[in-house]
């Protein structure tokens, strides 16, 4: 029999990490001839576009490529799978193609909407009597999965978010005069990402002043009287914002604002929190958007996160190959002190469309920053960086065309 | 007698470099008792704000950690030093503090406005007859001094400029729709940096697509029609931009704000063209801003630059060393295959207030594209990586306090 993997949602550092953890496991499994990828995830099986990895992922100077390069190398989609009651063709398309290319199981490397295409796609197969396995493997830089101690793909933002957070601080501070940067993080419901900002402050740094997560409430104007109180202990005070965070400012900011060709010109929490600095206080401020290199800066990534990344895609073939269906490889923390972690699966169905919070108690009293535990969680998911490959001055990438 | 050195205008990734070149080069020098460090360039000066830098930079770690930190150890400024006629107190002021200290020499390192600044004062200083000498070391991300083959600080920027690039056409092509991302990068007159976006093509890939510096005309039109030829060829278009790039539809996303040298604070030509696309094509389009990640991202810098950046340092003491005033410490090109570098001085006078742009010949006919001329040009600067000393997964950084 053969086995098919795809990718799915948005991109990371670490999600062919999992595509090269799946591929060799599978390597190792002596009843799997070929090893399928399908293009642009689930569409990919949909389309029966399907390639043999072998042609791409069979030496070892192209699994270390694969494990450098950003992004999904099986490219992604967003398609949300119907309820297989109001549209059973496109399960029944899915059946048949799998079926055509004797598929005996399908990985799918994704995050939470990823998790609910193999819920619901087990939960068919379980109903219809057809034997093909689906397993979840979970990627996602938002790290709000449940049911596992973090998420691949996570640590390698994380060591980003705080790496650029550090020289931000070193640019900021250069001048001799008041002034307010605005980082503004990833993570529209959560705020496991700004959190790892604060990591700075592990080597020694004040910054970042103030750290603000989705998780609790935000206002405008204890925004302000944060900062200006910020602004009597220090020159340059650094703010890290969740583009998650809520206000009613923003909403006014954002509709009231008219671009050069007379429309309504949408920016983020970062814009409008430097508009309501240079109005109600009236110093120097910058905001920057950290934008998609959150996601795939491979170039500085945790070498934590790589290795566990690919050890759940393995994970998830060694739990199909005991007979596993409808359940995601998990990360267990067994350790802290040293740090260490296990793989195991839980059921798709817990994890599915559940998402994670930030705990109250890692965010403090105030909502202006987070706390030593936040950080204790997320420092060694940071540590290590690859021996990286270049050419002509660039990490190499691996691609199909 | 002693010597003192100082640092201003916008951060790089190799300022400090410099910085440990003529401190190095400086402990060098039998003449020379301490080797004072003035905070936030002149302006410390004027302050009589002076450190010992044995202080801080006499042990071997503390060299390492240096070379490795971005922005300026010292601070900066943006003081604008006033025409000696017109406010003298200005010069006897510098000049007392100076001979106070018993300063032989003052090492300024900086860019174009910096140059500025070694020029008049080193002409006052001839004009009153004061034996301090005064000696450029040139830094800046824009590359845009004239008489160097390069400046330090370039080769990192573009490095980084570079690598992101690659990582964003990774992160773009993911999804199978048509889409255009444009990614804004700094330089407000020259477009040596956008340049360097385009190295991705020496590693096989197709895009940026388009590039566009601001030493040629740009029009909305001109810009449209580009992306729609682009589109019939692949569907994740790829538009490298100038933040310098002139467009009339443009102005009204500027502030207007100037800053002390009377540059216009550009931004928004990333946003204006997303808005463009948006409104004219109507695909999915995303624009991205580099922002100052471009000029402190140490954590991925350039070896050759930070090199080169420290000899060059080391260049301006030992010329000061020989009787030299008045003159900016310069890279030469003296090979290509394989390339080499040697220093020399010029006159700060045919430096100051001058500017290098990217010869047109350089640009493409239609001024959507680089040529392998200037490829061949920008590829030596980004070679190597630095062995990086890490904490907590993020680079270990050296700070005064």
């Amino acid at each position: 029999m053969n086995i098919v993997v795809a990718q799915s949602g948005g991109p990371t550092a670490a999600i062919n990490a999992s595509l090269l953890g799946v591929y060799k496991q599978a390597r190792q499994w002596p009843d799997v001839n070929t090893v399928y990828g399908a293009k642009n995830g689930i569409e990919g099986i949909l389309k029966d576009d399907l390639l043999d990895l072998d042609t791409y992922l069979s030496t070892q100077e192209a699994q270390t490529l694969l494990r450098q390069t950003p992004s999904s190398f099986l490219g992604s989609c967003r398609y949300k799978l119907p309820s297989a009651a109001s549209q059973p063709t496109v399960y029944e398309t899915i059946r048949r193609v799998l079926e055509q290319h004797d598929i005996g199981a399908f990985f799918y490397i994704g995050g939470n909407d990823s998790m609910d295409t193999v819920d619901k796609l087990s939960a068919y197969f379980a109903q219809v009597g057809c034997s093909i396995q689906v397993m979840g493997v979970p990627k996602t830089i938002d790290n709000d999965l449940v049911h596992t101690d973090h998420t691949p793909g996570y640590g390698s933002a994380a060591k980003f978010i705080s790496t650029a957070m550090m020289e931000m601080i070193r640019d900021a501070a250069v001048y001799d005069l008041p002034s307010v940067l605005i980082v503004e993080i990833m993570g529209r419901d959560t705020g496991w990402l700004t959190a790892a900002s604060a990591l700075p402050w592990l080597n020694g740094e004040q910054a970042p002043h103030l750290v603000y997560l989705p998780e609790v409430p935000f206002t405008a104007d204890a925004f302000l009287a944060d900062v200006r109180r910020m602004q009597k202990q220090t020159n340059t005070v650094i703010v890290a914002v969740s583009e998650g965070v809520t206000l009613e400012e923003l909403s006014a900011f954002q509709s009231g604002d008219v671009d050069a060709f007379g429309h309504k010109y949408l920016s983020g929490i970062g814009k409008c929190l430097e508009t309501l600095v240079k109005q109600k206080i009236g110093c120097k401020v910058r905001s920057v958007e950290l934008n998609v290199l959150q996601r795939c800066a491979a170039h500085f990534a945790s070498d934590t996160d790589l290795t566990e990344a690919e050890r759940v895609g393995a994970a998830a073939v060694e739990a199909a190959r005991a007979g596993a269906t409808g359940q995601v490889a998990m990360l267990q923390r067994t350790g802290d002190a040293p740090y260490a972690v296990t793989t195991a699966c839980v059921p798709v169905c817990e994890v599915a469309n559940h998402v994670k919070y930030v705990p109250r108690d890692w965010i403090n009293q105030e909502g202006n920053r987070v706390t030593e535990e936040a950080l204790a969680y997320i420092r060694p998911l940071v540590m290590g960086e690859p021996a990286l490959h270049t050419e002509n001055g660039m990490p190499r990438q691996l691609r199909i065309k």
